[in-house]
């Protein structure tokens, strides 16, 4: 898929774009970065599937996070470990194997990587980042990433940015990627983000990549704060199957080239962080939108007086197979709701329990209401629904979005080894 | 299905069949029980969708297992608040309505239910239990249930559990009952189960309806224990979708109408046990194996140091979408299985995880090991497929059975209203 194919980003109703934020046709990288990518014959495809991403400037901040997992992949142990998260200047990252499950050898080859990313960077090994995504289990062919990576090294542009998410991508049927223009009170500055994901996707924050680049000037402390202000409120709040990948990584770089500074607790850190946020929960919806096989995507918002009970009822419906078959299917189930709600609160019977699907209230404390059941079969039909979920109480308010289960999912699943 | 086309109920390598216990051909009731089923037009199919299970001894005692969902239905909180669990009689039960989610006029219609399955069992109200299970949300049709009740219980008889057993199914493709005779120290005695279920299927039991009738004369209290810990081993530990439905029942009436004793703390209240635990057993992995669309069934078997973790890893596993895809694609998928754990044990990274399937070791301490990937993968496209996963430490082991996840599941689910 070529730039120009790109659709405009912001698509979701569940996604307010905060005024001073305007697309970049094309999706280019903010000044001071470059980036490639290169066919290291990883992907049986043939496919790009080594990227590079760097930033010129040797003042350039950062903030990462990471996947939870306990069996969390060799290349997440060492970009953790033995990298200077505030300070990273140069990713380097490859598609078709996850180096997930490979030991001793994996945290060698992730080195390896680690230090291949660095030469053609031009930095410190302590500043790369390193992402693998693909098969988990096969030991990690780290000649071929190195060949890549040098390859990578050579072709790194400004305008590489396409090949660069074409190398991050396995499952995913489109391109996750834009580039804003944020008018900030000192100056206008650039955000751009690639992102891929489609399967073993759920929460803490989610089962992907994504990397964001801005020109602003940021302090790494503030970087930090912000990127983990807008995971949680984006990467942290899909789940496609409720799985969770051992190599999720998302990494800011701020690499400072317009010279307009972030300053904590300004007007301009607000503003940034509210087109941060716009930027990363589009990109997380289209995540769940892309959910392997999905047709539609919900949005679950739950109330009510107990926050854990609010996020256990959330991820609940989201992550229910009936929920997500009748979401496919079309059909406005609520009892499918119900259920997934009484198998979150154990021993809380009889639970007085309010849903309401796109606006139509189905059940009040926990019994059925007359609606008019033809149109909301129309409504649930559409591309977004949305389920609201009142629980006893007040105070605390969650939302998760999700993709519906069908036959792709099945397909892509038992017919594919990832 | 007629009685005699009952295949061989033991079937499962993973279920013991003790000494002195075997089946009885045509799965009929024990001598003092009668039932019957009726037509009363609530499913759609007009096919038969009210029962009644009757014992008749004024003596008999019982023990009665529930979901334990926090939405549970009107027909389980009329049971559980307004029966003698420890000495119901009968059993009420309809099917293609589950009289879930539907508030007072719920309640209601559970009781008039109650009082009609008194009736018709010549017993007092709270020597019924009654059960529904199908659509979740829509009020039932009082009327339609008290006429079924009146019609099978003219019909009651010794013979009519294959009526009985119809009509407490809903998309089960086979039925699940057995008989089975077991030799006690006092005499030979026989026990008789009947059960239901193929979707909305998770712990804590499950979701479905079991009945279980002895002619031994049993405590209520010897009864209460043995369910429970049957229960325990068995509905408690198969997943199909691992959702949780709002009307799970399990009831075991004891009639004695053989004499035969079976006392606390005996050699024959061991023996009694170990045959419950073996019919309960097969009829769960029979449910596991009916799970809606499913081709074959797993066992995963967790070991490790930590109570909890070993549970959450088990269920984790059962639970996953991905692991149940590639068992339904008959894939060796095992970094599928690497990920589950992963999920279940957040921030333990890295995981020393071993894993076996089938016998076969695929990863020792996190890190794939060298295997013959075509003779794996020709094991796990058979009916059973074992899992074997080892956390670090000792001393706690437990094991969840779970179906494959297909295209059928989607088919049953997406496009019929649960």
């Amino acid at each position: 898929m070529s730039d120009t194919e790109l659709k405009p980003f912001f698509r979701s109703r569940w996604v307010e774009v905060p005024d001073g934020v305007r697309e970049v046709p094309g999706a280019p990288l903010p000044a001071g970065f470059r980036a490639a990518g290169a066919a290291a014959g990883i992907k049986p495809s043939g496919g790009l599937d080594v990227g590079l991403l760097v930033s010129d400037s040797d003042d350039t901040t950062s903030a990462a996070r990471f996947t939870r997992s306990g069996t969390a992949a060799p290349p997440v142990l060492v970009t953790r470990e033995r990298a200077r998260l505030d300070a990273l200047k140069a990713v380097a990252v490859n598609s078709g194997n996850a180096n997930a499950a490979t030991g001793r050898p994996g945290m060698d080859e992730a080195a390896r990587m680690q230090g291949a990313g660095a030469m053609m960077g031009r930095t410190t090994e302590d500043r790369v980042a390193v992402c693998s995504t693909g098969v988990i289990g096969v030991q990690l062919d780290g000649h071929k990433v190195v060949r890549g990576l040098l390859e990578a090294g050579k072709a790194l542009s400004p305008e590489g940015v396409g090949d660069f998410q074409q190398s991050i991508m396995t499952t995913d049927l489109f391109e996750k990627r834009a580039t804003i223009e944020v008018d900030l009170p000192g100056g206008t500055v650039r955000l751009a983000a690639q992102s891929k994901g489609a399967g073993m996707i759920q929460p803490s924050f989610a089962t992907m990549l994504c990397f964001v680049e801005t020109d602003a000037v940021v302090s790494a402390e503030t970087a930090d704060l912000l990127l983990g202000v807008c995971v949680k409120r984006s990467f942290d709040r899909i789940t496609v199957d409720g799985q969770l990948s051992t190599n999720d990584t998302a990494i800011l770089l701020c690499g400072g080239a317009s010279g307009v500074e972030v300053e904590p607790e300004s007007e301009g850190e607000l503003a940034f962080g509210q087109a941060l946020d716009a930027l990363l929960r589009q990109l997380a919806i289209d995540i769940a939108r892309d959910g392997e096989g999905a047709k539609r995507v919900g949005r679950v918002s739950v109330r009510g007086g107990h926050g854990p009970n609010v996020e256990r009822v959330a991820r609940a419906v989201a992550n229910s197979p009936l929920v997500k078959t009748a979401l496919y299917g079309g059909d406005p189930n609520w009892g499918r709701i119900v259920q997934a709600v009484g198998l979150a609160l154990p021993d809380t019977a009889p639970l007085p329990v309010d849903v309401s699907i796109e606006g139509v209230q189905v059940c009040v404390a926990g019994m059925a209401v007359e609606h008019d059941v033809a149109a909301l079969a129309e409504r649930v039909a559409r591309d977004e629904v949305e389920y609201t979920i009142g629980l006893p109480g007040d105070g605390f308010e969650t939302e998760v979005f999700f993709s519906d289960l069908g036959y792709d999912y099945i397909k892509i699943n038992a017919e594919y080894t990832t």
